[in-house]
């Protein structure tokens, strides 16, 4: 029986393929997408999810707006990856698929009540939402089956030399979750930079054929662009999908389990997820942490989720 | 023309190999060595200092004590790595090389005013008699042609996960002799694991023969065992002696110019080195950090060493 | 005409009378009364809420209960002071008044948005509530007249050497209110030691007679039972009903306009309000911050509105 | 027997008075004064300490130079209320008494060791000095009576709102002194407000007659203007001449045995003394703080100590 799970996610061009990959693989039941500022505002992510489902042809799975801004300071935006937009690259037309009423928190809380199973949570932005939906309405915790987040590093950071960007933007936030007694599994920089997207994979995917793979090569190479200048890199590192596959099947993503703190106080390291792998510090290990991606078998589930949604 | 250098240490396995290095490779010019607490206390790092000399028929290079703790807060020593002694493995007969009776600080500073020329320092250990010595003495600056030392890391840390046990021991230290504007180079954790102990460099060591090459042997055994404990490494990392080859021949450890920061408040990150190596933070370079070592070279020059001391 | 107002507090002994202050003084329009958590936990305050109420006799003004807990972290609750019920000292029966269904931030908004002129919040306890108000809806702005809050202090704080208790117990959002632009007055446990319960002010309330005045005797003789043992105070200060009284007659609270923040990161100053009185930090003023109380005065509009009650 | 004592100064107006009251009082036996960068640049506060021995005829007692900054960041020194020199007001002639060679903390060591009964250390400036001196030289522990300081407040600060200066420029070394374990007394703000200069005491101290006591006069003319010009302040408290006080006869001082912290680490409280007059944080009592000035019988014996030194 398929997984159900919800997406919470600011896209986003990664975020844009965590979609096509959690709505097209048939191990996995989307029950909704909930958005978040981030990557761009809020109502530039809210955009962008309707977007990727209209190309994608995504109907009836709901997509709902939670916070706009983290629980404490102010927005910092991924405007220098992503772009004014947030999903700069190719050309959309107007989305055909509309946002609920409801707010991304009151969402959640009434899927997971409702739904017969524990529902899997895939946070793939700062974690404001989650985080007040744990806050604030306990009774879902029973509810929650793990959280399979993308954000965080246990090496180097992005926005920052230690932080990476999605707990970054709300440290007390991912600190929350990270403490909140739930399963939690990190899928950090250190294995998403596992999913670099080299041309040849660029090459499958246009080789797919169809307005979607182009759309997904044009996001591509715009992301790769910006990664080239701001960090180098030759090829991007495909972030949000890693944690998709990793509920998808487990045996993707090897994880160890160990002491995640985050760094709230530090002058130069605010939002670091300070990872004990060695045990130096004492603490008692909270979090499952990905350590390395299965990488060819990850890009077949890529490809196939692309090709599925082409056909 | 040898470069004259002073070496400020806390043998400490790593800074054994360090102060052979120094001393016997004929591009340099050794006129001190001075010892601080760190990977054990004061009087345990001086005795060892006199230890390495005796073994080595180092003579006629002065070795003085300084500081016994750190500018702020409690000393933390690295028994766990070093053993009780600091330097255990091998067995000392009693050394018979003196220490002199000046303060190492009151010593570097007299050898910096009287040197004809500007004079190197390496500090391989935290970095408490550097900065008294720069804080207390500002008429030496111009009598310190660059501080290359040993700490910090652009990666993650050993003591704790963002931060290396140097840098960490005394960070008030590390961030006052970072800011000192003089010309600064870290050789930290990113940079040392390039020169792994492999049971090969055990080998080429053993090949030499004589009582100090099996002391090498011997410490690099001890050294390697406490590394595969405590962090599960196969082959040791040999730290110090990088900075010490960077000194020598700077085309052996390439170098970026960035600027780097010591976290000083982080809750779990106190004591981390924060490399900014994509300009994300906007603030002006400081440093030089090496990035890069030419490992087959690095190893010929410490076999070199040892077979030189030997003979 | 009356000004329009809600109180957000957590009762609490102060809160009691600050209630029936701002429900009795016919200069005021009290329109809603929120709960937070603080001096007890929610379902806690609430009940009080309603108990109050019920004994005064204050009817039609509806009361919604808020936030369980802080933004940040876990709740601290002032149980040291108000005892185990959070209103200890007088016996309650049942309340008849009874709890509307509506979330507290909810009803704000919605009341700030209805009522046809800008609304006063006196917030009173924890900051939580109006700090999720302001960040989650920034429509209800303009229609907000001012904020009038007790918390934080000019001086020693109570919970801690420097920090005072409702902005201790929630920084974060005690810091997003003073940093929102909004007009904001801090009645400060500077001012509140100002309104000392003497035995004077206590024959004062006995002499009106009646099961109220009883009651608000045993509150106060509770409450300062607290401060005696916890604090070595003779006379328990009255802190929430000053911040009412300066909504009634901003002549009764002498204030000054100066810069005040809030400590985030100290050790042993968390929560702590930075009050700038000489302009020694150069931020610009945020806040007036309240300094002196025509004591005689407070204490007459106090009797006065507990005799009203009464009658 | 006169008690010995060794006072470390940063002069400053209050300083120089409180030099004078240590020089006169037959009760104390003046070892050595010491200097320390604070009030002024090390230089001028040097240069001070000998202009103030010159007007006031102390000869004898050898002056020091100590540390020219604080352990950790940069110096800050007070001329916004000490003026250029440190000491603006009077005109001094070339001081005629001389510093020693000897570094500040070498001589205080040498005499603690050499002194037949401990010595009584009375720091009135940053604790830079104070804190070398026992974190390097712990020999001199049992030397040490104890340590009456004037720096830190149970209340508002000065330099800061809740930081005093004394312990703001040198955060790190007044936590090392308050941590010693060696008996510490502290005369903070909330006691040095007790010895306000008022024109009766102004009067008392002019009526004495001659250059020294007409150079008082000019001292605390300028020091009152820039606490009227700074603070608002009509009357400037004579900070540093209390911790003396307290030494001559504890009985003119009451101070409480309480816990007290250095804040490291606050955004905006760093260097404030955080002091837990009601066992709120449960840390064990650390120091003497000083509460109540015996204020009339302090100020006869500041006149006394003028008029003695004017004969």
């Amino acid at each position: 029986m398929a997984i159900p799970l919800i997406l919470d996610c600011d896209p986003g061009h990664d975020d844009a393929l965590a979609i096509m990959l959690a709505a097209a693989d048939p191990r996995l039941n989307l029950l909704a997408i909930t958005t978040v500022a981030g990557n761009q505002t809020l109502e530039k992510t809210t955009l962008n999810a309707r977007r990727v489902c209209t190309i994608a042809g995504i109907t009836g799975v709901p997509i709902a707006a939670g916070y706009d801004r983290p629980l404490v300071g102010e927005l910092t935006v991924g405007e220098y990856i992503h772009g004014a937009s947030g999903l700069d690259g190719p050309t959309f037309g107007e989305p055909t698929v509309p946002v609920v009423e409801e707010h991304a928190v009151e969402l959640m809380r009434r899927l997971l009540l409702e739904h017969p199973e524990p529902v899997t949570l895939v946070p793939l932005g700062p974690l404001t939402n989650i985080a007040v939906l744990l806050r604030d309405h306990p009774e879902v915790r029973s509810q929650i089956r793990e959280i399979v987040l993308m954000g965080g590093s246990t090496e180097r950071g992005n926005i920052a030399p230690y932080s990476e960007f999605n707990v970054a933007v709300d440290p007390e936030a991912a600190d929350l979750v990270l403490r909140s007694g739930l399963p939690v599994t990190m899928c950090g920089l250190n294995v998403t930079h596992q999913a670099l997207v080299t041309p040849e994979v660029v090459a499958r995917l246009r080789a797919i054929g169809g307005d979607l793979a182009d759309a997904c090569v044009d996001l591509l190479t715009f992301f790769g662009s910006g990664y080239e200048r701001v960090f180098g890199l030759a090829d991007p590192p495909l972030h949000d999908p890693v944690a998709v596959a990793r509920v998808i099947d487990p045996s993707l993503v090897e994880c160890v389990r160990v002491p995640v703190a985050v760094e709230l106080t530090g002058t130069h390291t605010r939002g670091a997820t300070v990872v004990d792998l060695h045990g130096k510090t004492g603490a008692p290990p909270n979090a499952l942490v990905a350590m390395r991606l299965d990488t060819p078998r990850f890009w077949d589930l890529m490809v196939e989720a692309v090709t599925k949604l082409s056909a």
